[in-house]
């Protein structure tokens, strides 16, 4: 009987721990799931026989220990600032550590010592990250085995909500942290084009876009996405001519948050002054120009040069922003204000699914030819609980459980899902739960 | 015979020194003067009998504590961070303290062990910060004492170049800190218009101008300096209807200047990709979406909606950021090779003149009638040691320096000059120096 310790029982873990306790039986695994709420815990595991429910506070340090001693393989799916003291258990104690979160410079720093311990700290082998990696190196390693090479790297990933779920005017609802989403893109994002590096400040990323139809769901944007030359170290891609990460949204989003970001809403440093008493309408009213008469609406139109009847319009004016309604906080930044706004708005149904669409667009040359790779993943929710998101996350993580207790990754130390030995099964069994890229026959120009 | 202890023999000081040096027969003054560059203390003190010029470190300790310790007053002139070992060593050797800079929180915590050994530590007592408190205080309490409620305060500075040296299309050159006008606005503006809070991003700040006339030199714009809400404890004026600081450029400054803004040009957080063989052409077009054939320009001008034979384009021309000349720099941020650019066109000649405008309009209601100030000052520099900004920094510092020395301000503790007992005398021996506001008879609309 091996035990599998699980930290994290949110949303992003539902699947994942469906997939361990399904699995448990043929593999002879018992799970420990660890939560600060053990209710959660135990709402996840179900009374299943070979699952544990435990509370778990990432501050105390014995029980943590205690946890991490007494298992063979350790899962955190705690936020990313938790996963070093974890980290630091799994080397005391000599157990292997997955993780779906991006390698931090904290941990990348424990590599030696991982190595030296024979152990595999796995990290990255989520979605995005994870998916991402894992579909890029297997395109990536066929064209290099074939003697061709990459000229033209582009990648693109969305949380939306699915088409049958699709029911207001931005087509977007909060699949996953919503603060991430307030927050997205601030620190603008550089890529490779053509050779040439680019940059584009935050406030002007959501107008910096990239139409796309895809498959039969109409047309969709892309807007950069950070810095996606890091990747070109990661993919080992120094040569390449383009190299660009995107976010996918629906076409229309971008425009109409960029009203939000041009009006300075999504703004996280300072706090509004007396919100106490303040209405959706004052809080707008802030960023525009004092007029005497002027209606909030008739001075937003003209300060950011949008027509009134316009779709941007009709997509700020569904928000409520221009409600007399309070605001209901005490203290908050712009950004909070927004987000409080948003959530109401912006809610998954319970019988709502999401959707998530990951878009490769690869060119490369083999024997003197050009070649296009359109590449497209699209995964919808399951139910409420097994969200694409849900299923996306977890699935990767659970399958690179399995691999790593049946001693099937041969790699040491800080890991990302680059390696065939992970990438190749991992995606494999992936395709088993509908989880496959389609390959189009199409042109592009990126 | 009393010592004065001058740290900081920078372009700020040099009319200051002259002050103290020319009052020194009078006053039985002896003037120690120490900066980093001992060559620089000498060239200020000029062999001046009652003047003396040493090589000052502020991390030498021994020789900073010695230094305090053998003077009557110390003037701090060095930057803003190395007020406070100087400070901590006034409070040592119980000196009165002089700076023209804002009282960080770190020196305001000193205000009860100040006070309590007697000591005077007066802050802000420059341009802006200093002459703007004062002459601000003198109409306040004028006001006041007649029995007079503020409702609109609105004051503005602008350090500029003086109509007779002004001979470029931005009529602009830099006259203080390069690096401090590269990165002006950057977190954004708060103030208070007809009793509603308004903000504006950094993004926006540029294009929420007002034009204004001044005097027989035409037009120039304001725009929203920083937190003006603070102002309101600063000058006790909770129950005003508007309160804003703005900063004065000369009319189309802004438009043009947004153009970095918006591009991102701006921005000093992160380093550019390769900046070793790269052109200013180069630079620019970092930030403009690639095209297979389009020039730079017409990129520029369709991304902002400029037209291309625009007086924007126009200034925008002029600093040669289009031209494919090699930047020189190995590792730079954005904002540090426009710095690099802008200082090799925005250089005041050896004969050139800078010019300080202050422009205060401030409304009040007294025995219900409506009342309105216009008042401006208005200085231009004598010559390329004594500019405008010389003057107006080191005047109100050496005035004020006589007035402790001369125990003629009863006031202690951590201070900035809102007294009657500071702001009288100094504003009146300004006066002597032709730094003197104008009322002018005009009605404004703030």
């Amino acid at each position: 009987m091996k035990k599998i310790l699980v930290l994290g029982a949110g949303r992003s873990s539902t699947t994942l721990i469906q997939y361990l306790l399904d699995h448990s039986f043929n593999n002879k695994w018992k799970i420990v799931l660890g939560d600060i709420s053990e209710e959660l815990a135990l709402q996840k595991i179900k009374d299943h026989p070979n699952g544990k429910a435990v509370c778990f506070n990432i501050r105390d340090r014995k029980l943590r220990q205690q946890l991490i001693e007494d298992t063979d393989l350790v899962i955190s799916m705690l936020p990313q600032r938790m996963h070093y003291p974890v980290a630091l258990g799994c080397l005391k104690f000599r157990k292997h550590m997955i993780t779906a979160s991006y390698v931090s410079p904290k941990i990348k720093r424990l590599d030696k010592e991982v190595k030296k311990h024979d152990l595999l700290f796995l990290n990255e082998i989520g979605l995005d990250p994870g998916i991402d990696h894992m579909s890029a190196m297997r395109i990536i390693d066929r064209i290099r085995s074939q003697g061709g090479k990459i000229t033209v790297f582009d990648s693109s990933t969305g949380g939306l909500v699915a088409p049958e779920s699709d029911n207001n005017p931005w087509h977007y609802k909060f699949t996953w942290n919503p603060r991430n989403v307030l927050l997205a893109g601030q620190d603008g994002a550089r890529f490779l084009y053509n050779c040439r590096f680019k940059h584009i400040p935050y406030h002007k990323l959501f107008q910096r876009i990239e139409t796309v139809k895809i498959q039969d769901m109409g047309n969709f944007e892309i807007y950069p996405n950070r810095d996606s030359l890091k990747y070109q170290s990661t993919y080992d891609m120094f040569d390449i001519k383009t190299m660009f990460r995107g976010t996918i949204r629906r076409s229309g989003f971008c425009a109409a948050w960029d009203v939000f970001v041009q009006l300075g809403l999504t703004d996280d440093t300072y706090l509004i002054e007396q919100v106490e008493n303040m209405t959706y309408r004052d809080f707008i009213n802030i960023y525009l120009k004092y007029h005497k008469h002027l209606p909030v609406e008739k001075k937003l139109a003209a300060y950011l040069g949008i027509k009134e009847n316009s779709e941007v319009m009709k997509r700020i004016q569904w928000t409520g922003i221009f409600e007399e309604t309070l605001i209901g906080l005490k203290k908050a930044t712009p950004a909070q204000i927004l987000q409080k706004l948003l959530e109401s708005k912006w809610k998954l149904d319970p019988d709502d699914k999401d959707m998530i669409v990951m878009l490769h667009r690869i060119k490369y040359i083999l024997n003197g030819e050009k070649n296009n790779i359109w590449t497209i993943l699209v995964v919808i929710g399951s139910d409420p609980e097994n969200t694409a998101m849900a299923k996306t996350v977890g699935l990767p993580v659970g399958i690179a459980a399995k691999l790593i207790l049946e001693d099937r990754i041969s790699a040491r130390g800080i890991q990302i899902p680059l390696l065939k030995e992970i990438y190749e099964p991992v995606l494999n069994e992936l395709e088993e739960h509908g989880i496959r890229f389609i390959e189009e026959d199409r042109e592009f120009d990126v």
